[in-house]
């Protein structure tokens, strides 16, 4: 640079600092004049914060260097227009920090030129071209896209606030900033006013920009919602969720903190779209701390931000990936921007937890805020405690009364650690599938059953623009695509949201502590007439290398019926101890509908000594499972992809126990990782399980008690109560002329 | 430890430090005294040395701490007594290197007492009961696991042989080396006598014995082979190669460095078996450098093993996995033991060459010898280089005459690399695959195009005891399997090894250099009245974000044949421009056999644009390949599955462009790595290939010329000659009444 223009450029940048300490509140939304103070008195001293600042500076001044682009919007997400219009919030939202952190004006003129481009646009804009969404918005195909936009941008308007003139602020938001989120709220109630995350989006949106722009009534807007009734009763979104359900008295953003989560901050859609909606609702709450203290946002409903945040950081697997519960994309994961903002976030006002901070290490990032940079600081001074993912159980529902979900965990060795997710929650609105008492299964390398997750490639345009692909309903949502028992080849709920959304399971008993975990819930309604219970029980014992899972499944129906338990392992088979017919020259559909449309029938075998065991390989493990089977009963290997003429679905194997013509069913498995193999030492580790057997001694109503054995010949008995979960009632039970007695809802005895 | 143990422990210490002084030439094989000197007087200089040190000594005390198990061989391997047997002699090799290294007796004691079992079982053990291979064991299913146990055992033997008293030397030689390594040669003639990785583990071993028990007619017997003839003529192993090929004239050690590689090191077998034998390769010359200096073995045929040791390196992708050539196994890395050893030997003793230095810091770990040491001093005083993997084109064949394998590299920015690897070499023997001209395409991710590799997993019991499975004839051989042109449904060499090893294809040149590449080679007999000519082109071009690659494959038959070019593609298909029937609800299998009977065919289209484009992904990112297609020609979607009664096979996608009814065939396709996507930012860049068209302007027996042009209109043209490779030619054509001229064999202009 030029001596004369360096010093054009400090003499600016006295000019500036004069005006920030002269502004009335702004910055005051996310960033704050005493907050900026406090960053730029420090700078030196938080390393990590330093990082990304220099990185921040680098991206935003290579994307400044060349020309504004706002195009007229045409794209679904993944084109061109819509990931431009993305970049173009996120470069000015992180211009405004850059602007108020580094005092150079250059970031401010390129936001204030950007935003006179949106101005010049606006009024004259249509809707979206595309118009297939249920809220279709203007710059994007949906409201949802917009309500992003703005949420970003009003934090940028906010730190360049006292850098524009007071005409280019009235120009700003007479024909931009107001209509845009008139359009955003009175203009799309339907989007504005439900309990959903898209509207936690909108109220953000709106709430923020009128925070900045000082505008009370959008404000109230947000905070409370629109006084009009949404439209049609009974309408619905893309994805099927009820507009408003008929429960919903209230809207805005103070409703959704009391109804879009549990008491102990579950989020009824999944950790995926709470990672989503986290970003709005602590962006606002922050921007309401800041200038509506008297509102208290952060300890609302006994700090509920708090516990969502939390529930976020323990519904994740040993890397830290989401359990992709619902409609959810894998791969999304704590290191996700909205998760590094709510980790900082929650550090700054939640009482600096020190294992937060290794959450932050392993993101390796901040925000570039005081709350970013009380994190980097405190990494500096290696504050830091290990992340503790602990066995949880969280009820769904704004009541805590519809179900929820439990985690287990154990581990036996450092680094390891076997992870059991069980879903009895609600149905998690349109995004819901249809698995209750489902489960998944993790260790440190990931998925060993999977999740299916969503079928869609988020805003990958080759799929569909980026949404929700017609397989996402015919296979994602359905049962059989999930670890859980089906009954006559029909989904729970029939497949249909409208019976899913009055219902859901009930966790019968949580036991989250010590070597024997238990999880074990009921669902009266999945099936009309029957009745599902599972237990699922998480075992650390000496005799076992990593821990094990014990899968009890016990269903009634009201007819003679047929029962189909998959389980979608992870990766190749190797061995199984029975035989089995394989298809080798043509392959059928495994059924018509409910998602069996989709399964290819690969191998079905049976056998006659009373235990199917699958033995397989994935990312360099040995996994095995041990099922007690009738002779009668059908071992089916299927693999998706059926019926799928654009090549949508992954090519995933599962494997089914099939019982026919039965009122009652019970299904009984062992799961067990237990070995290793390194392709570059090609040397095999503990290949077999060590469980040899496992049986039912005994199954009624009241009980049912299982027993296995390993193949040293030490004996396990498992005794389930099934009708009562006091930890205090004793049990006693004559089997084989013997007499067992135990106190509480499980006990696991062992013997030689 | 008690102190008087202690006490009595340094006793005996210095009572073996004497005695090493005093041996006779012991150690000598690998460890010498000399350097096991050096290595002790700077234990603490070279950080990487004395860790391995530490670890090695906590991993054999550890099994120390067990009992010596020497089990009545009974297992395939991956069983029992396969895996310990296995372990027994890395523990004996390692205990013996602690015990030079530390003096402590005790493990001079484990060694002792374990060999005095061996010799025990040994004088009564009859052939393995598994009795299934062209060569069966006595310790092992397979004689070449028997080699591998005495070339790791004679080190072993050799660093106690001043422990042992003259009787116990005398009666190990008697009931247990000698009688070994007679039924390793005498008794298997089949097995020591062949050009083969198998007979070089057992040259290896029986020389390698006999040079510590100095017995000079196992020695001479290692060197020169044995005298007798093999068995009967064409005689084959389990993998379908020739015992004694007719060309055959010699044996032993001389014959295999003479004729087990090509002049410039490459391994006629491939990378994955050249692994595996230059581990008794090396260990046996370092033997014999240490003990017969006169033979100057290291030097021998223009350093030959030298050479071997860079063509291993050079013959893997950016992360160090080898190309999986002919019957190998995915995953095997320069990580591998071997590999290791490898390394540090070729550092010790041929130069010094810094760039091994940082392969050694990759692998993390270094041999405990003197080589080992000098590779981590120098590590630690900072002297290593990046290793260069470069462009290279290996020739096949003792004489450098039958073939070879081409390797193009480009990269545009560090830590990208677009690798080709393009094979035309011979048959490969009995492991080697029908994939004349074919190829394999990496990047720094991994595999984008892939060869299968082998049907096999390797010490895997579940899997036919690690064996080759009998879909590795079916399937992974056969042409189809690769990314090669297969007519009428055959295989190469009508799949017939016996054609095979007759003959090869021919490099037609070769231009690794700067940033337009070239393959090209021919082969006159894969079919027998037919031609087929590939050219592959490895561009760098700043309108390209990544290298890419032109495919020019050229065929001619002397009937109306069918034409069928697979991509086996790794990933999941997003894209294409042409419409396709998929079944949906039936799959058949794509043919009848050559592998065939193992595809689904999953859906086929049909394009009138002249231009068939798939797009994909990949671990993380977005892969294209455009192809100039007629209207006539059919575009399947296969996968692999059918007819695989065992899951044996993975179920991978390939796309196959077929074209029918022809005497002539030319297909022209570019492929494109062009983008990524982040599952944690959701953002996709550059999911779209920058390719808008390509077409073959011309195409006769002396020319073809082939144009392809970006989306902003920018235009290349390549022009090739199809039958004057000469530098120096130049070459006139006329193309729609302009006339274009050039030199050499190819050319690529560019033009706006």
């Amino acid at each position: 640079m030029k001596d004369k223009f360096k010093i054009a450029f400090i003499f600016f940048g006295l000019i500036l600092g004069l005006n920030t300490v002269l502004a009335q509140n702004h910055p005051n939304l996310i960033l704050t004049e005493k907050g900026v103070e406090a960053i730029k008195a420090s700078l030196g001293k938080a390393p990590l914060f330093d990082k990304v600042l220099a990185e921040t500076i680098a991206e935003v001044d290579a994307e400044m260097a060349t020309a504004i682009e706002v195009p007229i919007p045409k794209d679904m997400s993944g084109g061109y227009t819509h990931e431009r219009h993305k970049k173009n919030w996120f470069m000015m939202q992180k211009a405004g920090v850059l602007y108020q952190i580094t005092d150079q004006e250059k970031y401010a003129v390129y936001i204030r030129d950007m935003l006179l481009e949106y101005a010049k646009m606006y009024p004259k804009l249509p809707i979206h071209p595309t118009d297939r969404s249920y809220s279709t918005g203007k710059i994007f195909w949906q409201c949802l896209n917009d309500a992003n936009w703005l949420v970003y941008t009003s934090q940028a308007y906010d730190c360049i606030y006292n850098f524009l003139t007071e005409n280019e602020r009235k120009h700003l938001e007479k024909d931009l900033f107001r209509p845009y989120a008139d359009f955003l709220s009175t203009g799309n109630p339907q989007f504005f006013n439900r309990i959903h995350n898209h509207s936690t989006w909108g109220n953000a949106a709106v709430g923020m920009i009128g925070l900045v722009m000082n505008d009370k009534e959008l404000v109230e807007r947000a905070l409370y919602g629109l006084k009009v009734d949404v439209n049609k009763k009974n309408e619905r979104d893309n994805d099927g969720g009820l507009i408003r359900p008929d429960g919903q008295k209230k809207a805005g953003f103070l409703a959704q903190l009391d109804d879009s989560f549990s008491p102990d901050g579950y989020f009824t859609e999944g950790p995926y779209y709470l990672r989503y909606a986290i970003f709005p609702f602590l962006q606002f709450a922050k921007s309401l701390a800041n200038n509506r203290p008297e509102l208290d946002i952060l300890t609302y409903r006994d700090s509920i931000l708090k516990k969502a945040v939390y529930a976020l950081l323990y519904q994740t697997d040993k890397n830290g990936l989401f359990f992709p519960i619902n409609d959810a994309q894998k791969g999304m994961s704590w290191n996700a921007r909205e998760v590094i903002m709510a980790v900082d976030l929650a550090y700054q006002h939640y009482g600096e937890d020190p294992m937060l901070l290794s959450v932050a290490e392993k993101q390796g990032t901040v925000i570039l805020d005081e709350a970013g940079f009380m994190v980097a600081r405190d990494l500096a001074k290696g504050l830091a405690q290990p992340m503790r993912q602990k066995s949880i159980a969280y009820t769904d529902g704004p009541n805590g009364d519809e179900g929820g979900i439990g985690i287990l965990r154990n581990s036996t060795a450092p680094g390891n650690e076997l992870c059991l997710v069980m879903k009895y929650s609600a149905q998690g609105m349109g995004h819901g599938h249809f698995d209750k008492l489902s489960y998944s299964l993790y260790d440190e390398t990931g998925e060993i059953m999977q999740d299916y997750g969503a079928a869609r490639w988020v805003n990958i345009d080759q799929k569909g623009g980026g949404r929700y692909l017609k397989e996402n309903n015919t296979w994602a949502k359905q049962s059989i695509a999930h670890n859980t028992l089906v009954i006559n080849e029909t989904s729970h709920y029939d497949g249909d949201i409208r019976i899913g959304e009055k219902h859901h399971p009930d966790l019968y008993y949580f036991h989250g502590s010590g070597p024997v975990q238990v999880v074990s819930a009921k669902s009266k309604n999945a099936y009309p007439d029957g009745e599902l219970h599972r237990t699922m029980v998480l075992v650390k014992e000496d005799h076992f290398r990593h821990p094990i899972l014990i899968d009890v499944f016990r269903a009634t129906s009201a007819a003679n019926s047929q029962y189909d338990l998959p389980v979608w392992f992870q990766g190749h088979l190797l061995r199984t101890n029975f035989a089995y017919d394989s298809e080798l020259t043509t392959l059928n559909t495994l059924g018509d509908g409910h998602g069996y449309q989709h399964l290819w029938k690969e191998a079905v075998g049976k056998t006659e000594n009373g235990n199917a065991y699958i033995n397989w390989f994935s990312n360099g493990k040995f996994y095995s499972m041990m099922s007690a089977v009738d002779p009668e009963d059908e071992l089916i290997f299927a693999r998706l992809g059926a019926n799928d003429p654009d090549f949508n679905l992954r090519h995933d194997p599962a494997f089914i126990i099939r019982k026919k013509d039965r009122r009652n069913a019970i299904f009984v498995s062992i799961i067990e990782p237990h070995g290793a193999y390194n392709p570059v030492a090609e040397i095999a580790e503990h290949p077999f399980t060590s469980i040899e057997k496992v049986s039912v001694l005994h199954d009624d109503a009241a009980y049912t008690v299982i027993q296995f054995n390993n193949k040293a010949g030490k004996v396990w008995t498992l005794f389930l109560a099934n009708k009562d979960a006091s930890k205090e009632a004793t049990h006693t039970i004559e089997i084989k002329e013997k007499t067992y007695e135990w106190q509480g809802p499980f006990r696991l005895r062992s013997e030689r």
